[in-house]
């Protein structure tokens, strides 16, 4: 059975951008690269067989939503998660935390806006050493996540790659209780490796560096993390409240990452950001923007964003992008898909689904390209 | 440029059944066959290319939804139907007459149950000898029907098949009223064929024999139309209260159809109607059951009706059916499909419309298999 492994292929001699491979059980990922999410194991609006013709090499799915529907052991039985949605490339599965935490503060835009007012709401019960007791926000009922079950719950998935289980704290925290969070998630991620290693499975588990806003805890987790086997590292929470100061956090932490090891920036793959996160060395990067986007009748182009809602697309009979090669482009024209929006019709939230992954996928092999020529 | 003819293939010697083949500027359409439903120019949850893989031969378009999303001027513009949805096969459009009436009565589930207390809702403006005002659905300004601007509009639309438009006269409604509805559409009938005839475009016309349920007067109709230069015949209008009604009238009609045309049966699709229709020698049948069946999470197998959402289809890590040839039959198990319903995912409806549509395919052509051996 092939195992984990990366490969640096290139290193910029313009920025920190690198080029890279990652080998996996289940195939290779180009870096950069970009990262679909598939919460619920189906990538909302696409089926598992599209999304490989798509050429998406790393999947996202969440644990926490899996635990709760259909529940991991379901998924074990089938086979794993592979197996369960006939997917033949690369998945990786996150650790529960950020979705147990970020929901009870009601999401990160949220908590932003309640400058630190909001506490938790009634959906965690309890946090303490051990992990933390909440509510599913399907039926009420108590599930515990520590590092053990955590990791468990993706043992049981079979994932590529894994996430220790993590804390998540707020923006608005104080230093003291941030330092204090960080330890303990420290102390939580050594034991999810610690648990990993008992029986690793053929799967690889990146650690999540943590530490707020705070450069030095940044950096302090950046050593801690680094000192342990992990297989690669992942940059979790709060960056900072916009994009600015998210990349000069980044600037600052890239260089304390191995270099010989994958890293990924979690929740992230605005295009914006995408594009200083590759000069800063960003190996992966996911995000549910391009398909959320795609929903709500956003599409990627060439040419900038287009708004297929807008009327001057009623009588458009041109494709979302002449450049772009997708099946979209290739079949359909700006008025039929402004015409299925405007019916509502889930045709039209596939559609743009496809075009804007595929919009994707093509960018970051772009990327790719000009890093190998030295061009960022 | 090819146009529009009927052959008959095939007459069972055991029934009325009969397979056939129309030929149209599209494409072949062989029967007995199912026609799918695509009201707003899409087979809800499937897009144009998926349709053709499965090789569906013939599309229901909904002129009234149409006309008023995005506008029968836009698709004209487009180029036409086939080219706005890219569509490479044939597509038949109704005249808009049936979702004005079916809309004021509430639809003919509503209408039976009201035992005939229910009059028109606010929706229809006014009818007379000209034709229908009625209000859009979509934002409540008034669209006058008539058979020359229905037919107009079908001819903006493209489609290889149209129907003249037709008074959808109520279930209960008493003995001389229905006579007085039958000899207007008649009329109105007869005035969609002069327009349709003075520019043919290529495309075919089928009469719509109405009558209710008088038998007599479905004989009236038969006669009538099939002296007026129709390319085929559909059977539309209530035929009875139940299934049993139903084909005792369509075994009175089927006989004083013309044999050298094809003909469809409007609206109704379910496998029970379709088995009594092919034997009693029904070349089309138009339904939305399977794809809305499976947007509910109903699925055709070959041993019969399937609910994924039953919960012993949490752990079954089978195809929805192991004889099925589709692409989620061959990809994806019913544990899959369940979790996809549970989790509400579009990805769900997608594929189990494919699977419904695919199994409809097949079942039309068994039937023909069979009828070309004289089995029924």
């Amino acid at each position: 059975m092939k195992s984990f492994k990366f490969e640096l292929i290139h290193q910029s001699k313009k920025s920190r951008a690198r080029v890279g491979r990652i080998h996996t059980p289940h195939g290779i990922i180009d870096t950069p690269n970009f990262v679909a999410v598939g919460t619920n194991a189906t990538l909302k609006a696409l089926d598992s067989v599209t999304a490989e013709d798509l050429g998406l090499q790393l999947m996202f799915c969440n644990t926490y939503h899996l635990m709760l529907q259909p529940g991991t052991e379901v998924i074990k039985q089938a086979g794993g998660l592979h197996t369960f949605i006939n997917r033949n490339q690369p998945i990786i599965t996150d650790s529960g935390g950020f979705q147990v935490f970020s929901l009870a503060y009601g999401g990160v835009a949220n908590e932003l806006k309640s400058k630190g007012q909001k506490k938790y709401d009634n959906s965690v019960l309890k946090i303490d050493e051990n992990g933390v007791l909440f509510r599913s926000y399907r039926d009420g009922s108590p599930v515990l996540l520590t590092p053990e079950t955590s990791v468990q719950a993706q043992k049981d998935l079979g994932a590529d790659i894994i996430i220790p289980f993590d804390e998540l704290p707020p923006y608005h925290i104080d230093p003291k209780a941030l330092k204090k969070s960080l330890d303990r998630t420290h102390r939580w991620e050594k034991r999810s490796l610690e648990y990993h290693l008992k029986n690793p499975q053929n799967q690889a588990m990146y650690a999540v560096i943590h530490g707020g806003v705070d450069p030095a805890l940044r950096a302090e987790s950046a050593k801690f993390l680094a000192a342990l086997p992990f297989d690669g590292y992942a940059i979790g929470g709060s960056l900072g409240k916009n994009r600015e100061e998210m990349t000069q956090m980044l600037a600052h932490l890239m260089p304390l990452l191995p270099k010989d090891k994958p890293n990924h920036l979690l929740g992230i793959g605005d295009l914006p950001s995408i594009d200083s996160g590759v000069k800063l060395g960003i190996d992966t990067f996911d995000c549910s923007h391009p398909t959320r986007s795609a929903r709500h009748g956003l599409l990627f182009t060439s040419q900038g964003n287009l708004k297929i809602l807008n009327s001057a697309n009623k009588t458009s009979f041109e494709p979302i992008d002449k450049t772009c090669t997708c099946l979209v482009c290739k079949k359909y024209t700006r008025a039929y898909l402004h015409h299925l929006f405007k019916a509502k019709e889930m045709t039209g939230y596939s559609l743009a689904s496809l075009h804007n992954l595929h919009f994707m996928v093509q960018l970051m092999q772009d990327y790719r390209a000009k890093i190998l020529r030295d061009e960022i």
